[in-house]
Order: structure tokens, then C-alpha cells, then sequence
């Protein structure tokens, strides 16, 4: 199956519309007629099928024949990413994050990040790409910070979580203590913490969390982690 | 910390050798000279700390100041997979899947797979590369097999268990029952099973196994799998 996005504001029920690169994707790539059905979401957790009803130069509108919602994972599980060196691993990071259904990813300039930019409109692509291939029905939101403390203060509330290699093993009783509260997830870059990110993480109250004997790359390690946690929640 | 790889036969108590590319890596990479302490794995499960005594081109000779053995997890973990057609996406479900502690890793032409070939010596290298990187003591054999037949027959014996989409969450807690046998684990290519291949595995027993609501990758399944059934063994 092949899953459409479109945005909020292009579902006017009981047609919606897909625009510029979905709906090329979806007439020249997949070869999509008038008369065929679509499988669209909003990005906000509902699923339409469709019937194209008219295709033209970068638009397709479609009549929404069914409609339904996602089950909601709670908690919510957001994952806090410092930037890592290579690309590709960066992307990879977050296409799992996307994957694995995390609600909310947070990339942030670690003091040992080597790498300083990020182009936000790859990581984006790489975000709904990731969401359309997974089959999910939410957008996850994705940002960069300046630093860990902004990063920090725009992950709102819930329960702080720091993958952590010195972590004892018994910690992993923290996924098992289901409530409504968020997970906050941190993966630090390659680099590790600085002394002043630990000392900040340390103030925030971040419980250590173990990922296991073997020493995980960032990217590993946060496709790990959301996984356990989201998991254990649904 | 940086960890080298020595073959079993160049370990000659109380000297070992790091040979080719290790040696090179060491000497002219991270520059270490006589007198400095390294880190060398037989990948067989021993860890020796040794003291450089001897340095050429393409080769480095030490002293084991001392060796400790890595506790190892039971049952093995054993990860079957199908080909997937793009590279990056290969190396990057066996670079994972050692990383958490594959203990062999089977890759299949499955009947859907596009790909059919692949660039072995490559894929050894992601092994030995994400072995050191993780700090494991133990390198996981990695070999390609003509089909999945012949790849269920090496596998040898323990329990078969399929991701699948379709499958219950239920059957989660095939997890959670500890024996000493091997999981032995299975994740098809992007284009699934065919009718043959499922008949064979249903023949040879596997249990269905759901990841969660999201369509994953295979790269993706391959390193959830591999990392929720050596975890909770550990």
C-alpha cells in the first residue's frame, strides 16, 4: 500500500487534494489514474481513502469514500538527538525515530558535536518519507536547537530519560512503569556529554538508562530507544 | 577507547600481532607507538590489554600486560535476512544488527528480494568494523545463501521466529521465555515472503512475530528483532 500525505488545510470533505511532490509521486511516479483509490493522511492521525476525480499539473483531488483515526500510543515519547558528524547517519537516526514512532524529535548542537549544520529541509523529507513508508498517520514534529538547554526547554514536560553506557542494567524497570507523562529521550553525539550538558542533565533530574553491554552508535542507539519505549505504551 | 582485532592465530602468548589494515590503522591512523598500551580482541571472546613492542609496515607486535573473557549471553542470537536491493541499507542491518549482539547473521536471495548480489568482503568489513566500534568481543559470522532453504538449514537448530506484519502483539512473549536454545530469527526482504517460502517456513515451525503498528524497513525490523531478543536474555 502507498500512503499520501496531504495537509490539514487541503482536506476540504468531502475532497481533499494532494500537492506538488505527493501528487507528482503519485501520477507520474505510481502512474495513479482518475478513478483510482488513494490512501491519504493528514499527518494528524486520520487515514482517508479516496477516489481520484481529477489529476492535473502537480494537484490531484480525490472524494474521501472512508475516514478513520489512529490509536494514539501514550505516553508520548519524544527523543532529544545531538547532532552527529556523517549525514547519512544523521538521516538514518531520524528515519528510525520516525519509524519506530517517536511523537517528537529534538536535534540539538551537542558541546561534542562536530557537526554544526544541519539541512532541516533534507531532514524533513527524510521525516514524512519515513512517516508515508511506515504506514503512520502522524507527522512527527522535528527541530534543531542551539544547544541542549534550549532543546531541554522546548521538550516541555515528562519523565527524562539519558541513554547512558556507565548506566546500571536494573534501570530498565523505567519502561515499566506505564503512565500518562511523556518520555523524554536523550541521545547524546558521538562526542558524549560535556561536563556542563551533564551537570544540566543532572539539574533536569535525567535518570541514566542503560542500553546494554555492547557500546551503541547514536544513531543505533536512538532508534533503540524509542522503540523500547514506545512499546512498552501501546 | 579503540579496539583492534588480532586472529586467534596471531595471539602467541605472551606476544600477539596485529596484521594489514589493523596495524596500518593503529600506526598511521591513531598513531600509537612502541610502549603505548592497546586494546586487541580475538573476536572469539577474550579481551587483552598489551604493551607494543615492535612496530613495522603493515605490522605491530605487543605484550599482554592482561586478558579477561566477555560474559556471554545465551541462548544465541541468530538473525536470518532477506537481500534488500540498496547497499547502504544492507551494511547498515548487519552493522546493526552486530552492533547489539547478533551472534551469526544469514543473508538469503529471498524470492522477492531484487538484489542478487552482493559484495561479501564489504559486508566482512562492516562486521569487523562494527564489532571493534561496539567494544564486542565476538565476531559474528556473516555468509550469504543461495535461498532461504539453504539458509534455514545452516542455521542449525532453535526456535524460528518471523517478523510479520500481520502477526498478533500477543505473541510478544515468545520473548519472554528464557531457554538455553538459540532464537533463531527472521526478517524477509522489502517485497516479503512468497507463497513457497512462507509454505516453508510454516513446514519448519516459525512463530509469527508482530514489531508494532508501523511498517518497518527491513533494516529496521532486523535491528529491533535482534535487539529485543538478546536483551532479554542478558
Amino acid at each position: 500500500m502507498n500512503l499520501f500525505y496531504a495537509k490539514p488545510e487541503h482536506i476540504h470533505r468531502p475532497l481533499l487534494q494532494l500537492e506538488g511532490g505527493e501528487a507528482d509521486h503519485a501520477l507520474k511516479v505510481l502512474r495513479y489514474r482518475k478513478g483510482d483509490e488513494i490512501h491519504v493522511t493528514d499527518g494528524e492521525g486520520i487515514h482517508y481513502t479516496a477516489q481520484i476525480t481529477e489529476t492535473g499539473k502537480g494537484h490531484l483531488i480525490a472524494e474521501i469514500t472512508e475516514e478513520r483515526s489512529a490509536a494514539e500510543h501514550k505516553p508520548k515519547v519524544i527523543i532529544l538527538i545531538g547532532l552527529i558528524r556523517k549525514r547519512d547517519r544523521l538521516e538514518y537516526a531520524v528515519e528510525k525515530c520516525v519509524e519506530l514512532g517517536a511523537d517528537r524529535i529534538l536535534l540539538f548542537r551537542g558541546d561534542h558535536s562536530e557537526k554544526q549544520n544541519v539541512r532541516m529541509d533534507r531532514i524533513e523529507a527524510t521525516v514524512l518519507s519515513a512517516m508515508k513508508q511506515s504506514l503512520r498517520l502522524t507527522l512527527p514534529d522535528c527541530q534543531l536547537y542551539q544547544n541542549l538547554s534550549d532543546a531541554l526547554k522546548a521538550s516541555g514536560k515528562g519523565k527524562l530519560i539519558m541513554a547512558d553506557e556507565t548506566a546500571d542494567d536494573q534501570q530498565q524497570k523505567i519502561t515499566e512503569s506505564p503512565s500518562n507523562e511523556a518520555f523524554r529521550l536523550i541521545v547524546g553525539p558521538e562526542g558524549g556529554f560535556s561536563r556542563q550538558e551533564r551537570d544540566l542533565l543532572d539539574q533536569a533530574g535525567a535518570a541514566a538508562y542503560s542500553l546494554g553491554l555492547n557500546r551503541l552508535r547514536t544513531e543505533t542507539a536512538a532508534a533503540v530507544m524509542v522503540d523500547r519505549f514506545t512499546r512498552t505504551q501501546r
